[in-house]
């Protein structure tokens, strides 16, 4: 853990990746980060993948480094205790995130009602608050019909969560910038964050939809081809493959120099009345012709050979790994710095990541773990809501509290 | 475009996506940021799409709402500049995101001589200073071999460059913590953040690594279906496809209920001996006894029939469509408040994207177009360098800037 953020106390009522990732981050920078867990947990709490334990490994990564006050959320009471720990009187406070509805016991009617100047970040669905998964905006916005092969008829979902994942980290920048907005004295504000909003502006910030918008068409599906350059997977002597491209000019000539394609793609330059060398669209417009030279010439060669003279000439350029292959490489992982040992839930020891951001001039913590439910609840009601041990005591005597 | 960032001065030297999305979101949250670029536009300055009058419609969609001042890179007096202006005086400047080497003539090294508490976001590919790009690091961490069918023996690729947009991201969260941190007396640092950690962190903090080393095998690829819950694609009736999700009990009743499918299930769970009612898991565990139950209900219904049902009954669902065809989705595209007007340097007039987030209690300003190249160099030599006139017409006579 880094110190960028100490001193802050944010509230988390979240489930799944986005809300929980933005709060994860905050947390990995020193924030305290404060968790409002019903009682048993949440939607998300025993997901799969589990440990033997029954520990969910989905939810233990996503809330590590934070706290966890455990609450009815089914009762008044409760509901009443988590707005005010979202809206805690404080400079530092009064920061909350969620993935609740807009309307209901944590709408930011409610909540400005308590504290004026709370922010509050809000990740969402649809923007006028329907509700959806990444899975169901991803096929929404066009992405499955981009995915994959023309020779496959069916849509191709992304597995990885890819819409959660830049919304939780776009989240959090929200979060601090809004929080440097209200110490200059702006005062507070919701900042609303829809899926549907991250992937519609996603597409249209690289030109993808001025594209479809003035060729009156969609691209069609290229399979592992990048778009507008050399890019494509290979497969090299003995059956693996490859993903390769070169964006530059210098990384095309460190390719064909690799390969031994200078002469035989001079020839194709000659042949085309065109030059490869320069502008990176002319190896995509006539990919085809080149994509022949280039499967024979890695179906000679293994990983090996290709290996030290793609990396000695900065070819961008990747084996296809599983997971279970990449996890075996020290590099990304077990020998990697940004992964340590935390003591988490499932019990189990295994790498364990901090901040995916590596600081130089200051130090890296050790990843902190996941709490149990309720572990802070104490804690929280003292410090945050100033409640006495027999205020505490009532609430535990009630159920309210866990 | 809104305020929360305003009084920032961030500089940004980089290419592509994810440094220059880190840019853009600080813009449309008011920081002032100011892109060098150097002669004739960098790498992508030209990328596809294009636009009809040659301009890039993915550069100008990148970089909206920036300044450009253009500088040859090329020359050691260029290069000279460039420092000078990435660690500009001044407490709401010296904030740089780059995309440029570790070595070289922007390294944290040569900034930080020139400012002890300089702030330096830096996107990269591997964590060791190896060139990377989005889909060979994607290839690396096994996210082609989890994408698409069982029965496709291809690894398949994204389309999407997900890993540069979480990148991007997480890289303006970093730099706003960072500047935080800064202005309480911490001193600046450089932030490395590699793509190569992004998808390893991701892919850890959401269970997948440690499911891999506890299990000691990578997950089947599953097509459409949702890992550990119902989640999957059907074909309704006239052929098109749907994405249905039901992660809650409460979706799961209302899926069975818009479906008239309750007593079906209800024998099945006889038939089974489990209830589908609870855990979502075990709806997956048993998804190849439910699927054909679902096919043959959606194979009889139409869009028109099932999307007033799902919406009543809060389900999560999506139509599988084209980019084209979302963009005729006025909530999504252009009449999405989100989307504005914006004269770019393509010419072309498209709904053009501010920032994703909505800020309840903001006014949001309309989006800002992109720079031509080197618009903004004689305001930004003057205003951050404090050159007078004779002495930026010196640099434009020796061609150094443009």
């Amino acid at each position: 853990m880094y110190d960028l953020l100490k001193g802050l106390t944010i509230v988390e009522a979240a489930a799944f990746i986005a809300g929980p990732t933005c709060g994860l981050y905050l947390a990995q920078f020193g924030a305290e980060v404060i968790r409002i867990d019903t009682l048993g947990g949440g939607p998300d709490f025993r997901r799969w993948p589990l440990a033997p334990n029954g520990e969910s490994l989905y939810w233990e990564g996503l809330n590590k480094a934070k706290k966890s006050i455990c609450i009815d959320l089914a009762r008044p009471e409760g509901r009443e205790l988590a707005q005010r720990l979202a809206t805690a009187p404080g400079d530092e406070r009064g920061l909350f995130v969620t993935n609740f509805p807009l309307e209901g016991f944590l709408s930011y009617e409610r909540l400005k009602a308590k504290r004026d100047d709370v922010i509050c970040v809000r990740v969402m669905g649809w923007a006028d608050g329907r509700p959806a998964l990444d899975y169901t905006i991803n096929a929404s916005v066009g992405v499955p019909w981009m995915t994959g092969f023309a020779d496959d008829e069916r849509p191709v979902n992304h597995t990885l969560p890819a819409w959660d994942f830049i919304t939780g980290a776009y989240a959090a920048f929200s979060l601090v910038s809004a929080e440097r907005a209200r110490r200059n004295g702006a005062g507070g504000c919701e900042i609303r964050i829809p899926l549907s909003d991250i992937a519609a502006t996603a597409l249209a910030n690289f030109g993808h939809l001025a594209e479809v918008l003035t060729t009156g068409r969609d691209r069609p599906r290229q399979g592992n081809d990048v778009y507008g350059a050399f890019g494509r997977d290979f497969a090299i002597r003995g059956g693996r493959r490859i993903m390769v491209v070169a964006i530059t000019a210098r990384q095309w000539r460190a390719l064909l120099q690799t390969l031994d394609l200078e002469t035989a793609i001079g020839a194709l330059e000659g042949e085309l009345g065109v030059s490869f060398a320069g502008h990176e669209a002319v190896r995509f417009e006539h990919r085809e012709k080149l994509y022949p030279l280039f499967e024979a010439a890695f179906a000679t060669r293994t990983t090996a050979e290709l290996a030290p003279a793609f990396e000695a000439a900065g070819v961008c350029w990747s084996e296809y790994r599983t997971l279970s292959e990449a996890a075996r490489d020290e590099r990304l992982f077990a020998g990697n710095p940004v992964f340590g040992r935390a003591d988490q839930p499932s019990g189990i020891d295994y790498p364990v990541p901090g901040s995916a951001a590596t600081l130089i001039g200051k130090s890296r913590g050790g990843p902190t773990a996941a709490p149990k439910l309720g572990a802070h609840t104490d804690q929280v009601l003292a410090e945050l809501l100033g409640l006495s041990g027999a205020e505490i005591g009532k609430l535990h005597d009630a159920r309210i509290v866990a």
